[in-house]
C-alpha cells in the first residue's frame, strides 16, 4: 500500500515511522515545501522516499494524509484531493474539523485528528509509537465512501490508535473544552504569575499545569481562530464557574468549597476512567446498503454513544447491493447498546 | 540534634527520612493523633522513635516541625510552643502563612512552607529526597530570634532544599497565584469536560493541567478558606483575562491573539529560567548587632529582591552585642545588589 504523506514533521513523520514499522508492504512516500525537511524525514526513516511533485507523491497511492498545520490545511488538502486518484482516501491531522469537513464535499476525503503529540516539533522528534493507545477521531460526512473509510480505520488501528467516529462539530466543541481551553488557562496562569513583582520560585504542579503555555504560535494561533467560536464559548462557561466559586470563597462558605472540590475528584475519576477501560471485544455482524454514508451513519451513531469500535471491517456482496459490514467493540454494555442502536438505524445485526 | 515532628504524613515522614539521612546525629521524635500512623512511620524510617505525649517529644528538642494539616495548624503550633523549651525553633510547613504568623509573637516561631509534594498522601510515600532542590519559604517576623532562624535555615539546607525568606503576606499572594490558583482551574477543567453529553476521551497535555484536580478536600477545602481572599482576587483577575482573550477570539483578531500566545511564551521561559538559575557563590560577611529581628530583617530584604541565600550562619561577638552574620548568595549580579541592598540597611558588609 502506497501512503502519501504530505507535510512530514512530527505527527506526518511518526505516521510514517509507525506505518513502515507495522504495516505490511507499506511503500512511504513524502512530500513537503523544503527539500531539506524531507532529507532529514528520508534520514530518521520517516519516509521511504521524497516525491518530486504533489503528483508524484500521489501517483498510484491508496491513502495520503495531510499533515500540515492548521492554518495551511485547506490548501493543502484541496492540492491533494486535485492530484489523488479516484481510490484514494484523502484524510488529515489537523485538530479543529468543521471548516474542513464542510469545504471538501468529496467521497475521498474524511477529517482526522489523532490525540498526540509531544512538546518538541519536527520530524526528528517523530516516533513510531506515537499513536499507541491513543484516539484517533476520524469525521466520516454522509458522502463520505464507506471503503475508504474502513481503509483508514484499519491503518489508524495498524498504527496502534483507537479510531473513533464523531461529528466534526461535537469534535470542535470537545477539542475546545479537552484541548484549546487548557491551553487558554496555561497562558492565563504563566501571565499572572510572571506579572507579579517578584518572579515566584514554581514547583512541579505548577509546571504541570503550564507545560503548554505559550505553544508554538505558528502552529496554535491558526488553531484558536479555527475554533473560535467554540472556544470563547468554553471560556464563558470556565468564567461563570470561575465567578461562582471566587463567590463562595468570599464568603467563606466551607461546605460549598468542600462539596465543589469533592465534585471536581468525581469528575477526575470519571475521566480517566473512561480512558482506561479495556473491556472484552464483541463482534457484530451488521448486513448493510452497499450505498456510501451506510459506514459512517454506523460509526457516527455509536460513536455518538460512547462506543469504542476496536476493529472494523467491509465486505462487499457479489450483487455489490448489499454489504457485510463487522464492527468489533469493547465492553459488554457497549456492545448491547451497539446492537440497539443499529437495530434503530434499521441494519439487521447478528452477535459474533 | 533532637527533632520533633508532629504529624507524621508524607511532609512530616519526608522531612524525618532527609534528616536520619543527610543530618549528623539527629534522633527523630514523631508523634501525631495516630497510633498506628506512628507505628507506620517508626517502620517506614521516618522517626527514631514514637514519642509518649506532646511533652515527651518536645522535651530537649532543638527544632520542632509542626505538619498538620492547614486546618489544623494553628492549634498544633499553639500546643507545640506551649511543650517546647527556651531554645527550640517551631516551625510549620503549611501552605498558607499570613494567619499562623500573625497569631504566634513568639521569638520561637518562624512560619515555614516548602514548595513540595507529591500526588499521595501518607507516610508510606514518604521519600528522603522529597525536597532536594525545592524552594523552602520561610516568614520570620520581626520577633524571630535570629538564632533560632539561623538553625532552621541550615536544617532546611542539610534536607536538599533551598530557603528562602518571605514576608507572609507577599507568600500568600503568591502561592495563591502559583498554586491554589491552578487547583481551581484544574477542577474547572473537569467539571467542565466531565460535565458534557458524552464523556470525552482526554490525552496526555489534559491529564497534566488536571492532575491536581480534586486535591483531598479534607486538606484542600481548608488551604482554599485559608487563603481564600488572596485566591478570590487572583480568580478575578484570571476572569478578565480569559474575557479579553475571548473578545479577541470573537472578534477574530488574529494579531492581538498571536501576540498573546507570544507573551505567554516569553512569560513561561521568564519562569522557567527564574527556577533553573545556578550560579556561582558569593560569600559576603556582615556585622549586625545582636538584637531579634535582625536576621529576619536581612533575609527578608535579600528575599524581596529575588535574591538566593544558599547558605547562612551567625557567629555572636564575645561582648553578645554585635555580631557576625555571614550569607552565601547565588550569582554574580545578585551578589552586587545584596551588598547594596544590605548597606542601605545601614550594616556592614564585605566580601568573602
Amino acid at each position: 500500500m502506497k501512503i502519501a504523506i504530505l507535510g512530514v514533521g512530527l505527527i506526518g513523520g511518526s505516521v510514517g515511522l509507525a506505518a513502515r514499522e507495522r504495516v505490511e508492504g507499506a511503500e512511504i512516500v513524502g512530500f513537503g515545501r523544503s527539500a531539506q525537511r524531507l532529507r532529514l524525514a528520508r534520514r530518521h526513516g520517516a519516509i521511504d522516499r521524497a516525491a518530486e511533485s504533489l503528483q508524484d507523491a500521489l501517483r498510484g497511492a491508496e491513502v495520503c494524509i495531510c499533515a500540515a498545520p492548521v492554518g495551511a490545511l485547506a490548501e493543502q488538502i484541496s492540492a491533494a484531493l486535485s492530484a489523488a486518484g479516484p481510490d484514494c482516501a484523502v484524510t488529515d491531522v489537523g485538530s479543529v474539523k468543521r471548516g474542513l469537513v464542510g469545504a471538501f464535499v468529496d467521497e475521498r476525503f474524511v477529517g482526522g485528528h489523532p490525540i498526540a503529540g509531544a512538546e518538541t516539533g519536527g520530524v526528528e522528534h517523530a516516533q513510531a509509537d506515537l499513536f499507541e493507545g491513543a484516539t484517533w477521531y476520524l469525521t466520516p460526512s454522509p458522502t463520505s465512501s464507506g471503503l475508504l473509510y474502513e481503509r483508514l480505520h484499519r491503518l489508524i488501528i495498524a498504527l496502534g490508535a483507537h479510531p473513533a467516529a464523531i461529528d466534526a462539530d461535537v469534535h470542535d466543541r470537545m477539542l475546545a473544552s479537552i484541548s484549546h481551553l487548557p491551553h487558554v488557562l496555561a497562558n492565563v496562569l504563566v501571565a499572572q504569575a510572571a506579572g507579579r513583582g517578584e518572579l515566584p520560585r514554581i514547583g512541579p504542579s505548577f509546571r504541570d499545569a503550564t507545560r503548554v503555555a505559550g505553544a508554538n504560535t505558528a502552529v496554535w494561533a491558526d488553531i484558536y481562530l479555527a475554533n473560535r467560536t467554540a472556544i470563547a464559548d468554553e471560556i464563558d462557561a470556565a468564567v461563570s464557574r470561575l465567578q461562582a466559586i471566587a463567590g463562595e470563597l468570599r464568603a467563606g462558605d466551607g461546605e460549598a468549597v468542600r462539596a465543589w472540590n469533592d465534585a471536581a475528584a468525581e469528575h477526575r475519576r470519571r475521566l480517566l476512567e473512561g480512558e482506561l477501560s479495556s473491556d472484552s471485544v464483541h463482534e457484530l455482524r451488521l448486513t448493510v446498503p452497499n450505498r456510501p454514508g451506510v459506514v459512517a451513519q454506523v460509526a457516527l451513531a455509536l460513536g455518538r454513544a460512547g462506543v469504542n469500535i476496536v476493529d472494523l471491517a467491509l465486505a462487499p456482496a457479489a450483487d455489490m447491493r448489499s454489504g457485510a459490514m463487522i464492527v468489533w467493540v469493547a465492553g459488554d454494555e457497549p456492545a448491547e447498546g451497539a446492537v440497539a442502536l443499529i437495530e434503530e438505524l434499521g441494519f439487521a445485526v447478528a452477535r459474533g
